[in-house]
């Protein structure tokens, strides 16, 4: 059975693929608009946690969209979203899997699938959607993660990631400037894999 | 790190603890009112799965009140409920532990629990709080069981199990009849795991 984990160098997309890697050929997939080559950061991730990893783009349309949203709605929420549906819906049509990973966790407030939206996707391409954290809060995925990942954590503007937002941020900076990304994006925690602590052990 | 993995003997549950074993030191604990000896039913599953097993008993009156919400209702979903929050409660009050965690999948109707009362039991005892197929749909979850263990189905009045609906179903039938049973429980199709089908393979 073939997993394909939406993945972005974080914690949350490397423990979403760690803990299904007992039960599927996992592959990580990383999406991109090709603003940034976020596809080759997150590949380096890849290759130290010792999965597969591809590359899907997205089309352009999709991220201006995105964009269009961000500034409407002065904060990020509708456009990650709308991206992330899309990259669902993308990676879906692909594909030759079984089930499709995200990294979201329970107190996510973005991205977050509405339950239709999963079951559309499921139904229309016969495929599993599925987000392994989903029932962890932030304090027990760390807790998971601290024993198996080392994690470089820092503010969203200073770390190098493969997610939606840092090609967002791009655009902005290129039709605005560093002022709007601000206002529009809060200031988080982010983080990014450097490398796996041990290996996993099993009984 | 130690996690105690509420535990019916059916699938749901074992899959929850078995997707934890890498990470948590894992016991399994039933809870019960003691009318049936659910403990038993379920340890023995547990011993076949390999993992430790305690026994909780639950406050009778907490029982009472579910039969009275469940006859009040016509329908089951507030009483277990009720009964799977006092549950959550009386495991997290033992202490000894990182982690509670509970079966529930995306898809279940019921138990479900409001995001701010697991907050509030985690806050008070220190404890995580984790559902780890919350983000798994029921075909998911049958994906990843059917390799791993080995499970009886059937309807709901011919499986014995170790969850709540068992003894709130018995002590329907001694204060009312088989008549009231059915109409208060639809039927529904329950799980019971007789064995692992073979070990974890891990990279």
């Amino acid at each position: 059975m073939k997993a394909r984990v939406m993945f972005s160098g974080g914690k949350d997309s490397a423990l979403s693929a760690i803990l299904l890697d007992p039960y599927f050929d996992v592959e990580l997939v990383t999406c991109t608009f090709s603003l940034i080559d976020v596809g080759n950061i997150a590949r380096k991730v890849a290759d130290e946690l010792g999965f597969d990893h591809s590359v899907v783009e997205l089309e352009r349309s999709v991220l201006d969209e995105a964009l269009e949203m961000a500034v409407e709605d002065n904060f990020p929420k509708n456009a990650i979203n709308h991206i992330h549906s899309h990259a669902l819906e993308k990676i879906a049509a692909c594909g030759g899997v079984d089930m499709i990973v995200d990294g979201i966790r329970r107190d996510d407030r973005v991205p977050r699938m509405d339950l239709s939206r999963l079951r559309s996707i499921e139904d229309r391409y016969g495929v599993h959607c599925a987000s392994p954290l989903q029932g962890f809060g932030r304090a027990a995925v760390d807790l998971m993660v601290c024993e198996h990942l080392e994690v470089e954590e820092g503010l969203s503007d200073r770390i190098s990631k493969a997610d939606y937002e840092t090609e967002l941020r791009y655009l902005i900076r290129q039709k605005y400037d560093d002022e709007k990304i601000l206002s529009i994006f809060p200031k988080h925690v982010q983080s990014r894999v450097l490398r796996k602590i041990k290996e996993k052990t099993t009984n």
